[in-house]
């Protein structure tokens, strides 16, 4: 039976009391996350109750979000998906920095070519006007959290393709093309069907929720220096917008 | 044929041509939002062309989020999402006006309940403390655009729920409670699969890919007054988060 409940619990059914103890347990790490919970047949054991009644507690805990159920393999703590903050200064690398996790890039593609009417509308260059081409894929502790792509305009910025290459850092190849700092404009966000390459990239099953973003970056002197559009996997990142976004507002 | 091609369209195959002019078409509002397309077979006729052809250039423009198909309904020209600004001042009724749009709330469900632990260390209030729960719909020209419910702390705003059945507007019962005015202090935003109660609130099939913020308002003494989690449809309205978002910054 279940020991040392809420005052109250006397009221509480047995499958939530055991909800309760495993809430607690993984509040408190004892189940940290990512952890697989154990099986219903040891819940049972341990909770000296049938499994129908342990089934219960570990539907219920699902159903909140705190666990996540694979068929095939158990039940695994939900992991807190990262806070990435939208403001003036949106910045991947620091982003993931600020919330514990070592960010990388992995560059999939990267040319010139002509940009489209409303690509040169967003840029505000001339429609056929060149652009480099970025694809990528950002990572978080070796993990895909994101991926996209964007567009510089290339008679701005001739040599970023290299930069990019050598530094996989837009903030360090922008400033070596002498874009010293850059804010935010605007960022435009919708939730989309992972689908085709996207949920490739994010090991996402098709047609997962993700978060896609447009937005567009803007020099010191205000003109557009990268349009991107970027899909994020809803599981383990969730966009911030705070008083921090926004120093001094 | 497809006469008056941009210079250097004969480059361009005939169904690029095609798709081109057609988007002419839907950008000069000749096919308004929301219109349908004429068939393939009136397209064919148009443009002089097979069926093939025509086909194909209807199929680059889905690609290209212009156009929806709709399984034996035929091809209809997307309607523009809605900017909804995040920032300092979120306000639901401002936000649909500005975008030209009426807004209206349902109330569906108005009550008093104690909150959780984690519901009242955002509201500041003590875990069991009464909190008014709102459930609503926001809808834009008749259309639902989001649903959800906040929480109000009741002992702060103890007339909170009569305001809000007469005047339906947050702002307006927060403002006849004595809260003169409030700002966003934070919303996390992740991607969800619309189900259940979301799904038909929002006339999404299940599993249909939908926005979800949490946020917390607070007054000008900065004590919160409203945890809100709302779900917006994804296909109609588009988060943003601007220069105007924050004035000041």
């Amino acid at each position: 039976m279940v020991n040392g409940g809420p005052p109250g619990g006397g009221r509480q059914a047995i499958w939530e009391q055991i909800r309760e103890a495993l809430r607690e347990d993984i509040a408190s790490g004892r189940y940290a996350p990512g952890a697989k919970l154990p099986t219903e047949a040891a819940l049972s054991d341990r909770f000296g109750v049938n499994r129908h009644t342990a089934r219960r507690a570990v539907a219920a805990l699902q159903e909140a979000g705190l666990i996540h159920v694979r068929r095939g393999a158990g039940a695994f703590v939900a992991t807190a998906p990262v806070d990435y903050r939208l403001g003036t200064r949106t910045r991947f690398a620091q982003n993931l920095t600020d919330a514990g996790q070592t960010p990388a890039r992995e560059i999939t593609r990267l040319e010139t070519l002509a940009v489209t009417a409303r690509e040169a509308a967003h840029l505000e260059i001339a429609p056929g006007a060149p652009a480099h081409v970025y694809e990528g894929t950002g990572l978080a502790d070796g993990q895909p959290l994101t991926c996209g792509h964007s567009l510089f305009p290339a008679e701005r910025l001739p040599e970023l393709p290299r930069h990019l290459r050598e530094s996989r850092s837009v903030t360090e190849a922008l400033r070596r093309c002498g874009v010293a700092d850059y804010t935010r404009k605007w960022t435009r966000l919708t939730a989309e069907r992972a689908t085709g390459i996207v949920a490739r990239t994010l090991r996402l099953p098709e047609g997962a929720p993700v978060l896609c973003a447009l937005s567009l970056n803007i020099g010191a002197d205000r003109a557009p220096v990268e349009l991107g559009r970027t899909w994020f996997n809803a599981d383990l990142v969730q966009l911030v917008v705070d008083e921090k976004s926004f120093p001094g507002a």
